[in-house]
């Protein structure tokens, strides 16, 4: 397994900013790993609201369970999140190991286990030994800090090849609000899968219904428009923790309150930011590839037809290869099963009109395509000229390091 | 990309008998090979019907459109099938070229346009010159004889790495009917995509609305249940041709007539033979994967769940890499969106139960399983212990030969 950072990796890392009411911490609990942080502790000033979006799996892990089960009482005192085992088909176990991980968390802190919540990621089907976070769980609550969020990004990594952190900063009416993000993307542990957990915090002061509506909202183009391989993870959790404390912030109760124009934009684009990182470090990624399907019949059938064209291992493996290949993008839209209609089809690669109403573009230059096939970030799209839906979606190449990180481990 | 023989191939291939009423010629066209057969004259007495199984891909090439539009009429004089360019996605010019090649046929076989059928598999987007059919087209008219099916199946070859063929003799009342299929498989040629291709002939006499629904009948649990890489080709096509020509073969014409019983099994048989063959021959594939899922809702639900395990990028690696990963068999299950209980989950490698009710079977014997997944062919099971649904598909692994078979040829 490569330990070298993504080349895709970017090349600025953000100072990221204390937020008024988080204060943070990670230790090593030895779930798995050694000599590395493995588990991050964050606690919230009384009053913090709550909003989470989880995996679509009908198998959901344990975690998940738990929080979705405290979500609706909309208040969070804590979250704990452990990397090196993902609690998922557990079974009784797991939903004791989460409790068991409440109950010692609460203890420490001060406040009701309904309050906690908590993610994992790792190893799937592994029994997580939660006796492991009594040892660490108090010396975690006393140092807890403002800022260190960089640490918290390392501290939730698996095979992650750098920490995932973004930041944006602004107005509420009159007041000066932070949001900040973290996120691990695709990684791979024997003998598991990649997860993805993201967390967001800020100081402002939004009602536990209105966070919700727009996490969810805010979901839509960013995580849920990023694909690696198609395997949607038991673990998937975004989490959005609202304090309150950011100085003279008014209370938002409406998701239609004008005041939270500027905060919606500013969480669509740590959002963005955290997704795109997702996809520069997904497994054996050398290519970042961004999918713009217009001119369907809606933006959800754009979604999909954008899908099925980023989850095509031929298209993928094409882009591995630098080679335009549309034949392969011309298949991926005809199996999406989308309305399509071959003779209004045209394709672009990198800005370059490569085919058209249904057949090669007579006049494409074959040697820029070409030579912009071999850039690490690649344009791909398509138009169906068939009606004003569009959409976009991000994607990496499949290379033969995925195959190697997910299938040469215990050979 | 590799020449050699795929590690899963059939270690007996079958003789194939003639069938009374069918004629076989194949010559080199020079479509885009050199030095090989790629173009196959199949000639048909008067009297044949035909049947017909295509893509669903919203963009189908141009040939699967010409046999469309032709299959109610359900007569057959010839089929024409060239490797080397699939006629895909070439517009006007596509079309035009279909015309051609049954223009050029009919006047070498004496018989109307409309009665010959056509298919292409090979490159797609690039014009498919059918004027190189007619320097051969009489020479092969003349040439066609009885017998041939394994040179027919040659000829058909893009990347395959051995010919498909299968054969099953049943009787129809008192006359002994032949039942003979050929196939090709996954391959790629730069820059394009697998195409399945597949012909099955039969002198029984079958009228052709019952063909049909015997073909439609017959594909759902043969080549349908078959995935390589979830990539739907543009010229899918299965058709089947019955020539009546069976000595005392009684003339059928209702799917329920009770004489059919034992040529549907027969047919069932060859089509499951020819599928398998084509999973056997996946690109890259070193393991031949066979997923049975059982105790779903309903059939079509285990058929989801079954093609969402064997379409994973994840369970394909890491079957690659001989682990007998069931977490992500779990992610697998999960994600397909079916029914399905994580407390119910049964998961089986090779026979041996390695997840039971929702977490890890105590009491299995890693050893063993480890041993079984070194075999060329790997059994899996999951029982979702919901309802009778249960259904079967094949599929192989993924592995890098793959990634490089469809993305290193133009580096």
């Amino acid at each position: 397994m490569s330990t070298s950072v993504s080349p895709l990796a970017p090349t600025d890392v953000p100072d990221m900013p204390a937020i008024a009411g988080v204060r943070l911490a990670t230790a090593q609990a030895g779930i798995r790993y050694a000599n590395r942080t493995d588990v991050l502790l964050a606690l919230f000033d009384e009053g913090t609201t709550v909003a989470g979006v989880f995996t679509r799996s009908k198998c959901p892990s344990a975690p998940v369970e738990w929080c979705r089960a405290r979500l609706n009482a909309g208040k969070a005192r804590a979250l704990v999140v452990n990397s090196g085992n993902a609690n998922a088909f557990t079974g009784k176990t797991g939903r004791a190991s989460t409790k068991l991980t409440a109950d010692i968390t609460a203890k420490a802190v001060g406040c009701k286990p309904s309050e906690i919540f908590l993610a994992s990621t790792g190893v799937i089907g592994e029994p997580l030994d939660a006796t492991k976070f009594a040892p660490v769980m108090d010396g975690l609550a006393a140092r807890a800090q403002a800022g260190g969020f960089f640490d918290a990004a390392k501290a939730i990594m698996t095979t992650d090849t750098f920490p995932k952190v973004a930041t944006a900063t602004v107005r509420i009416g009159k007041a000066k609000v932070t949001i900040n993000g973290v996120a691990k993307g695709a990684g791979m542990i024997a003998p598991d899968m990649a997860t993805m957990l993201s967390f967001v915090f800020t100081d402002a002061a939004i009602a536990a219904p209105t966070l919700q509506a727009l996490l969810k909202d805010g979901v839509t183009d960013t995580f849920n428009a990023v694909t690696i391989d198609g395997d949607t993870s038991t673990s998937d959790t975004l989490m959005m923790f609202a304090t309150g404390k950011a100085e003279g912030c008014p209370r938002i109760a409406r998701v239609s309150d004008p005041r939270l124009k500027a905060f919606k934009k500013a969480l669509l684009a740590v959002l963005a930011d955290l997704s795109e990182q997702v996809a520069r470090d997904g497994e054996g990624a050398r290519k970042l590839v961004e999918i713009v399907v217009e001119g369907a019949v809606s933006k959800a059938s754009a979604r999909r037809i954008a899908m099925s064209i980023a989850n095509s291992p031929l298209v993928k493996t094409a882009i591995a290869g630098e080679d335009a290949n549309w034949g392969r993008v011309v298949m991926a839209v005809g199996k999406a099963g989308e309305p399509a209609d071959r003779d209004k089809l045209s394709i672009w690669f990198a800005g370059v009109r490569v085919a058209h109403k249904g057949a090669r573009d007579p006049g494409y230059d074959e040697a820029k395509v070409s030579a912009e096939m071999k850039k690490p970030e690649i344009y791909l799209k398509v138009a169906l000229g068939l009606g004003k839906g569009r959409d976009r979606v991000l994607t990496c190449d499949l290379t033969k390091e995925y195959v190697a990180i997910n299938g040469d481990y215990r050979s």
